[in-house]
């Protein structure tokens, strides 16, 4: 980093290398994180936790070392004084760094110690829980986890100014609150209502698609999404694609680690996977590399996040222009008869609406249904109004409510994510604010380049990549999630694209 | 560890912990250098590059750290003082902390920091001036190179009471130094000068190896790899073996790495390489885990790991028993003409003895030669006896002298190995001194295992495995590598047991 013509504090420069140490440390336990999922033995297990663990507390001594908050303090009446100018990096990236620190120091380290703690031994037996459909079993640990959670939440409030609630949504994505996504969320129930009957009826009236048979080879779909990302923009000389159970993109933004997991009967699952991946990739790659390894060179959080592995996945790769470039290839590598490959098909194959239980099997317009429900039961949780006993019976009264269908049982219904029990309270809107913030990205996209859906008819992902590093990932983490957008697409966060993308796509 | 029963003060118990920090850091260094010569694609280079010096400056820190020196010197006076009793693990732990401690303050963090800034530098040129056989080119380099190692010397010496090259050995292979290496290597040179012109001379005499025909499938020579690599005793639910420009074991204890290539045209390459390597990790494997991450738990230093790679490879593998088992695998695997995979013509094959210039394709007659030279020319280096300038001159003089052969240019002479080039000054020695610690364990190995040859035509590698663990491995470093082979075989480093091997096998 340069501070060339700038006016910045000693102290200032002083956290600068200590964050770039921080971000270093966090690089090497994400390389170690990505091996745990990615190419780990069963046995390195015990001693990979013991390595992560030593790894997270150095991270953590040096963002609440007192020195920092001395810095911080020193930084903050210097020459970056006052109300930072919209737009000052450095004035950006010390706020960041306040964040930062003032989350790490409001959690008591006994209570961060305990909810790993908790977090490891839940985990381990909700996995059990699942696949017995035993909600009991688990049902103290969870309540443990809650309680902690509660603490934590507790601990966060006062030093962030925020609620309980909100706190803990700052952790995932910050400048985003209770407030913002409420009303957001009654709009959505409210738009899904007469939209999903609508949609399915209009569905059910369509031909049905067309399947392709398998056995699609292992080898032939690897190639496949290989090149897929690579036309999405990813360089292969700076990542790599593996496999693994539960597929995510890891690594740092000179390395990125992709993987995915290939189901012989079924190619759309690795190949649309990657490329949700690839979005997520491509953010990090583009992230300012003038301000790598600050906190204001990072992504802006996880909302957005969601948003680029969702512009690609489910704006651009399952849009009309895209499927007519992609159905050629599709025959291309797979061969036999080239019926289910035709862009028509591949768009009811690809395109396909309908309740289910599972959040992670659904579609693009019940998604957020899931969402709604966890953001509910997560709140009334957290605010000690729901008991972790009566969740199984709120979940299925929820969910009846939001999708009009009840889970039969708790495997496919409160059992099914793990976040909760990993202690991850606050996260689950990001999803859906993240694939309503795609929308109108893409939507501003389509308005600044006229030659968009031809770019992508030809396979050409440059322009929307383009228009994406300027206005997202070149950006880091300089402005809030709502300013980023206002900056990107003329308004703060604002559904109506997403329902009129849905309305556009499904009926 | 458990510290029931004995008295070991507060400070040795802080110690303790602090070094269990201090391994488990240097676990993820490692891990992340494996992935770096495994997986890593080029572009993450670079930020590899500073997540491992992040590490190492962490891990340093620890060590070097005032609250270390202070602990350590209030062990010594504590319950701990006086002269420990021979085996006592936490003595020889205290003992070796002490001895870390020392080496690492004894260095000033200025040259640290030049010398690993002098070896990044040196190796890179040296890439190139090996391959385009220029010496002058990289001979500034590995001026300032030995400049540094000389000054690194003169510090360490005396901070450890040895003399300059030899506080550079002990780096390598604590215990040993020039008085214990010299007679051992004039005497082998006596040896050879005898034993390799009549060994020669039987060899011509005897009827050439009927080679079988490739090419031999990779994923063929992979599965033959892993298998007589679990047959060794490897666990590949705690280890993984992947492709590499090197091969080597990397990893920890519980979550082993070994790497290989492939050369189509050779299985002999990738199964010996891997076997070699399965010595090494059964080694890290087989230390105490009672003392895990603590020094006494380590490794006994280089030439003792050595021998664990060489006692399987060279010993064991290569011997008519084991080769008795392997034939029969071999043409199972590979399928063919019976005729090459005869325990007799294996022993051809995998027994060719001759004068060459590449140590790392060298025979076990004529290897420890290529080390004699190195010892004896990296003696003088840091002597101050040989001016870098002069190097290519001296080192074709001595290759002639101890091989009877002329380097016909620089690359096949003193540009053919790294280390120097990478400031490794004193690891030679290592190299032959375990081939003839080998040598040693197999001979006692034998008189104390009477079916030792016929478990090994068996294919069972458990009676070698068993002793070695008890004799080698689980003593950790406990001992010093005089006494270890002293409590393991009756008597110090003899080099008597390899040359009445090699004069069996080859003469």
């Amino acid at each position: 980093m340069s501070f060339s013509n700038i006016d910045v504090s000693p102290a200032y420069i002083r956290l600068t290398k200590r964050f770039e140490k921080i971000a270093t440390i966090n690089e090497a336990a994400a390389m170690l994180g990505w091996d745990s999922s990615a190419m780990m033995p069963p046995g390195g297990g015990p001693a990979r936790g013991d390595q992560l663990a030593v790894l997270a507390g150095l991270s953590h001594g040096l963002l609440t070392d007192p020195a920092t908050a001395a810095d911080i303090a020193e930084a903050m009446v210097g020459p970056m004084a006052g109300e930072a100018a919209a737009g000052d990096w450095h004035a950006a990236n010390l706020a960041l760094m306040r964040h930062a620190h003032t989350r790490a120091t409001a959690l008591p380290p006994d209570l961060v110690e305990a909810q790993s703690r908790a977090s490891s031994a839940c985990e381990k037996v909700w996995r059990i829980a699942r696949a017995e459909n035993d909600f009991s079993s688990v049902a103290p640990l969870l309540a443990e986890i809650v309680h902690l959670s509660r603490e934590a939440a507790a601990a966060l409030a006062p030093a962030l100014k925020l609620s309980p609630y909100d706190a803990l949504m700052d952790g995932y994505q910050p400048g985003i609150g209770t407030a913002d996504v409420e009303p957001i969320f009654a709009d959505y129930q409210s738009f899904l209502a007469t939209a999903l009957p609508a949609a399915i009826e209009r569905q059910n009236a369509a031909p049905a698609p067309i399947l392709p048979r398998g056995p699609f080879a292992e080898a032939a779909q690897e190639a496949l999404c290989r090149a897929m990302s690579e036309r999405v923009g990813l360089d292969f000389n700076a990542a790599r694609l593996d496999r693994s159970t539960h597929p995510f993109c890891g690594g740092t933004p000179t390395d990125t680690r992709i993987t995915t997991r290939y189901n012989s009967g079924d190619f759309a699952q690795s190949l649309l996977g990657v490329l949700h991946e690839t979005g997520h990739a491509m953010y990090e790659r583009g992230l300012p590399k003038a301000f790598a390894r600050q906190p204001v060179g990072e992504a802006a959080g996880m909302a957005a996040h969601e948003s680029q592995s969702l512009i690609v996945e489910m704006q651009a790769v399952r849009s009309d222009a895209f499927l007519r470039f992609l159905g050629p290839e599709l025959h291309k590598t797979f061969g036999g008869d080239p019926a289910p490959y035709a862009a028509r098909n591949l768009g009811l194959m690809f395109r396909r609406i309908g309740r289910g239980y599972i959040r992670v099997e659904a579609d693009e317009m019940t998604y957020p249904a899931h969402v709604i429900l966890r953001f509910r039961l997560e709140q009334a949780l957290i605010a000690g109004d729901l008991a972790v006993a009566d969740l199984p019976g709120a979940w299925n009264d929820g969910f009846f409510e939001v999708l009009g269908i009840r889970p039969p049982d708790d495997s496919s219904g409160c059992l099914q994510d793990i976040h909760w029990y990993d202690g991850a309270f606050g996260y689950f809107p990001s999803y859906t604010l993240g694939a309503m913030a795609a929308a109108q990205l893409m939507a501003a996209a389509r308005r600044a380049l006229p030659d968009l859906d031809n770019a992508l008819t030809r396979g050409d992902f440059g322009p929307l990549m383009g228009w994406l590093r300027a206005k997202v990932h070149g950006v880091g983490s300089l402005l809030g999630f709502n300013d980023l957008l206002r900056a990107a697409t003329g308004k703060p966060l604002d559904p109506a694209d997403f329902t009129a993308h849905l309305t556009a796509r499904y009926l």
